[in-house]
C-alpha cells in the first residue's frame, strides 16, 4: 500500500499537516484561521478533557461559565494585559443585520451599532475579575478556585491546525487568594498538574520552568510553563500557570477584609491548556505510518479485525471476537470490533495504523481452530500470536507497556537532543545541526535574550525549576550567570 | 429563619429570580444579556450534559467542533434561515484594537476592518453544511451524525437568567442522510431522546408534538418539540428537533451519488437543547423554601450534617458520618459531609434546603448511642429516624422514590392544568383563571393562530404526537378540524 503521508525526513511540517488531515483529526474551515475539529480528533480531546477535569476537581476546583464577550473598557483596565492582546482581538460592533436595499443579500444594520464595542474573549481575566469583585468581601470568601472550559479567539495571522488557530478550545483556571504565598502555591500546584497530565497521560516528558520577563503572560508577575520537545527538535509550550500578583485585583478594585480586619487587595492566579496539546500529542509520538497514540488517550484502545472468506468463517470468528469485546469492556477498555464487510483486512490494518490505535487483534479461522489470536502493537509494529485464553489480561498489560514505552522513547529522544553548551559559537552550531533543548548560561537581561532571538530564532523556553544552581558566564556577553537556562527554537 | 425567597403566590417571576440568585445558580454579568453560570448551577448543567452526551452516543452520534464565526455570505444562503436570525446577530467587523491617539484607552483600529463581516453563530447549520459539502460524495459517506457542545449568541432584547439570554450554552446535532425517511426517523428519534431525558432525569413530564408553520425553526420543513408545564401554568419549550428536508443541501450544493448512481441532494436534521433546560428544571419542581432537584441531576445527592457541642462528640459523630460517606461513594452516590465548624446546623439545614439537596442526614451523639440517623427528604420535607445499620440501602431506595415522587407530582399538576375546551369564550376564561395546557380545535390556518395569539397571548405549543384523531370545529372560525392542538401562554 502506498504511503499516504509525506515522510518526516522529507518535510516534517508537511508530514504534520498530512497526518492531521488523513487521520481525520481536524481541517481548516471556510473561516480564516478557524479549524473544524473532526470526530476522531474531538474524541481524543474529550479524553484529555475528562482526565484534566478530574485532576482539577481533585485539587479543589469547580467549573463555571463566564461571558464570551468582554466590554472594551474592561479589557483595557490592566495596562500590560491590553498591550498583550489588543493587536489580535475580534471586535463585535453591531447586533443586527438587515436586507440590503440595493441587492439580495444582507448587510450590517448601521442603526444597530453598539454603544460600547465587545471583545470576543482572548482570555477571561478581565471579565472574571470584574465578577469576583461582587463575590469577595471578606477572607471568608476566599479562596475562589474556578475553572472554565471555553472557546477563545486570538486573531493570529499565520495559523496551523491545533498549534495556532484564531479560535481554539481551552480551559482557563482563575483563582483568588488571601495571600501571596497561597497564590504562588496554587500557581505551582497547577503547573505540576499539567506536567503530570503531560507525562502520565500524553506520555510526553516536559521541562518545568519559569518564563523570562519577555515571555511572560501579559499581566503576570510570573509565568510557569511546561515545555515539550517535538521530533523535529523544536520546543512546544504546552501549558502555562500564571502568578498574577494583585494586578487584576487592583485593576478591578477587588479588596477583602483580612483576618486582621484590614482591607487588602486579593491575590490571583490563572492557568490554561488548550487544543494545542493535540499538536504536542500528535508530533511527539507519531511516525511515517501515521498517528501513535498513548493508550490512556486513545479513543479506540483495541481494534479487532476479523479475517475470513466464507460466511461460516465470519460467524465463527465473530463469536470469538465478541467474547473478547465483552471481556475488554468489562475492564473499561475501549474496544471496537470492525465487522464492516465492505473493507478488506489490509485496508483496515492501514487505517487503524494511520489512526494510531495502540493494539490491533486479528482473528482468522485458523486462530479459532488453534485457540489463538494475532496481536499487533502500534508503537513498535510488532506482531505476536498469543493464546485466546486469557488474552484480555495480556492486552491490559500490553496497553500499560505501550504507554510506558512511548513515554520512554520520547524521554530518550529528549535526552539525546539536550545539549549543554558554553560558547555562542557552539550554541549556533548545535542549534543548526542538532536542534533540541540547549542549556546555556545567560546574563539575565532582556537585551541579550532579544539579540539571541534575532540572530538565531531561538528563545529562552524557561528557567528550569528542577536544576542545580551553577555559576557560569553568559555565552554572549561574558557577564556572570547563576544557572543555565533552556533555549530552543519553538512552535 | 426568615424566608429568603419571595413566595410563588406573591410574585412567581420574582420567586424565580430570587431562587436563581440565592441558590447560586447564575447571575447577570456586566455584559448586557449574558449571564455568569456559577459553580453550583454549572455542576447541574454538567450532570445534564453527561447524561445527554451518553444518550447521543448510544444513538450513534459523535461529537465534533465547528467555528464560532460564520461568514456573512454563508449565513444568507438559506432564505428562511437568514430571515429568522438576521435581527439578532452579533457581528464582528474588526480584528484589532489600538491605543487611542486622543486619550488613554483603546479604540477599534479602523485599518483592521474585515473584508467580510463574521456573524457569531446563533446556530450552526450554515457553517456545518458548508463543511459537509466536502465530506459527502457518495451514499457511502452517509449518514453523518454529529453533535456539538457549544456557546451561541442571539441578541435578545428582554433577557432572563437561563430562560432567555444573549449567549447561552447548548448542544446542536446536525445529521445528513440518504433519504427523506431516514432523516425523519432521526428527527423523531432525537425528540424521543429529549423526552426521555426530560422525564427520566429531569423528572419533568413533557408533551411531544409538532410545531405549526408559524412556530417552526427558520429553515425547517418540520419542527418537533417537547413542551413542559411550569408551576405558574405557562409552557416552556424545552427541546426541538428539526427535519430540514433538502433546504441546506440545496443552499450549499451538497449532493451525493446514490446507490442507483444518481446525483441527489442530501437530507438533513438538526436538534438542540440548551441551558434553558436549567430554567425548566428549576421552575418545574422548586418551592418557597428553595430548589427541589431530582436526585439524578443533583450535584450533591446526600448531605450529612453533624450535630455536636463538644469536640469529643464531633469525633464520634464524624466517625459514623465517614463510614456512611464511604459506603455511599461505593454506590456512586454523590455525598457531602459538611464538617464546617463555622456554621451552625440550622444554617446548614436552610442552606441545603435552598440548594435542593434531595436527602439530608443529621447525626448527633444520641444517634451514635442508639445506632440511628435522622433522614430528611427535600421533596416532602419529611423526617425519619432510621437505623444506622443498612442506612445506605435505605438511602438508595429513597433517592429513587424521590425521583419518582417529583415526577409524579409534576405529572399530576399537569393533568390538573390540562383542559379541553370547545368554545373560544371558554378558552379565554380557562386561560385567564387557570392557565396550563388547553386542548382545543383549530382550523389549521396561520391567520386564526395569529388572531388567538394577538387576542390572548396564547400560542399553539404543538400538534401533539400522542393523541387520538378527533373530528371537531375550530373554536374561533367554526371551520372543520381533525385533531385538538395544545395551546398555552409560554416562556
Amino acid at each position: 500500500m502506498a504511503k499516504v503521508l509525506t515522510p518526516r525526513s522529507e518535510n516534517y511540517s508537511q508530514w504534520y499537516n498530512d497526518l492531521v488531515l488523513k487521520a481525520e483529526l481536524a481541517e481548516n474551515s471556510a473561516v480564516r484561521g478557524s479549524m473544524v475539529i473532526k470526530p476522531y480528533g474531538y474524541a481524543i480531546w474529550e479524553k484529555m478533557q475528562r482526565q484534566l477535569d478530574r485532576m482539577f476537581k481533585d485539587t479543589g476546583h469547580e467549573n463555571a461559565y463566564f461571558p464570551l464577550f468582554i466590554p472594551k473598557s474592561f479589557f483595557s483596565k490592566e495596562a500590560a494585559h491590553v498591550d498583550g492582546f489588543a493587536k489580535e482581538c475580534a471586535v463585535v460592533t453591531h447586533y443586527r443585520l438587515k436586507n440590503d436595499p440595493d441587492g439580495d443579500g444582507v448587510i450590517v444594520d448601521p442603526d444597530a451599532k453598539l454603544e460600547e464595542e465587545l471583545i470576543v474573549r482572548p482570555t477571561s481575566e478581565t471579565i472574571i475579575w470584574s465578577t469576583y469583585k461582587n463575590w469577595i468581601q471578606s477572607y471568608r470568601d476566599l479562596p475562589i478556585k474556578i475553572n472554565q472550559w471555553a472557546n477563545v479567539v486570538r486573531w493570529e495571522m499565520r495559523t496551523r491546525l491545533f498549534l495556532r488557530t484564531a479560535e481554539f478550545l481551552w480551559q482557563e483556571g482563575h483563582t483568588a487568594h488571601e495571600t501571596k504565598e497561597e497564590a504562588i502555591e496554587e500557581t505551582v500546584t497547577m503547573i505540576n498538574v499539567y506536567a503530570d497530565f503531560a507525562e502520565k497521560y500524553m506520555a510526553v516528558p516536559v521541562l518545568k520552568g519559569v518564563k523570562t520577563e519577555n515571555e511572560r503572560f501579559a499581566g503576570a508577575l510570573d509565568t510557569y510553563t511546561i515545555e515539550a520537545l517535538m521530533q523535529d527538535g523544536k520546543a512546544l509550550q504546552s501549558g502555562t500557570s500564571h502568578f498574577l500578583g494583585q494586578n487584576f485585583a487592583k485593576a478591578f478594585d477587588v479588596k477583602y477584609t483580612s483576618r486582621e480586619g484590614k482591607e487588602e487587595y486579593v491575590w490571583a492566579t490563572s492557568w490554561g491548556v488548550s487544543t494545542r496539546l493535540m499538536g504536542a500529542l500528535i508530533m511527539a509520538h507519531s511516525d511515517d505510518n501515521g498517528l501513535v497514540l498513548p493508550p490512556k488517550l486513545a479513543p479506540i484502545q483495541v481494534v479487532i479485525v476479523p479475517i475470513y472468506r466464507k460466511e461460516e468463517e465470519f460467524k465463527q470468528v465473530s463469536e470469538k471476537a465478541k467474547e473478547i469485546v465483552s471481556k475488554l469492556r468489562d475492564m473499561n477498555i475501549d474496544v471496537k470490533f470492525d465487522d464492516n464487510d465492505k473493507k478488506k483486512p489490509g485496508w483496515k490494518f492501514a487505517e487503524y495504523e494511520l489512526k494510531g490505535v495502540p493494539v490491533r487483534l486479528a482473528i482468522g479461522p485458523r486462530d479459532v481452530q488453534n485457540g489463538t489470536v494475532e496481536v499487533a502493537r502500534r508503537d513498535t509494529l510488532e506482531k505476536n500470536v498469543v493464546p485466546m485464553d486469557g488474552v484480555e489480561k495480556y492486552i491490559q498489560t500490553l496497553l500499560d507497556e505501550i504507554q510506558d514505552n512511548i513515554y520512554n522513547k520520547a524521554l530518550n529522544f529528549r535526552a539525546e537532543k539536550t545539549t549543554r553548551v558554553d560558547s555562542y559559537e557552539e550554541f549556533k552550531k548545535v542549534l543548526k545541526e542538532k536542534g533540541g533543548f540547549i542549556l546555556a548560561h545567560w546574563d539575565g537581561t532582556a537585551e541579550t535574550e532579544q539579540r539571541i532571538k534575532d540572530e538565531t530564532k531561538a528563545t529562552i523556553r524557561c528557567i528550569p525549576l528542577e536544576s542545580e544552581p551553577e555559576e557560569g558566564i553568559c555565552m554572549v556577553t561574558g557577564k556572570p550567570s547563576k544557572q543555565r537556562v533552556v533555549f530552543a527554537q519553538a512552535y
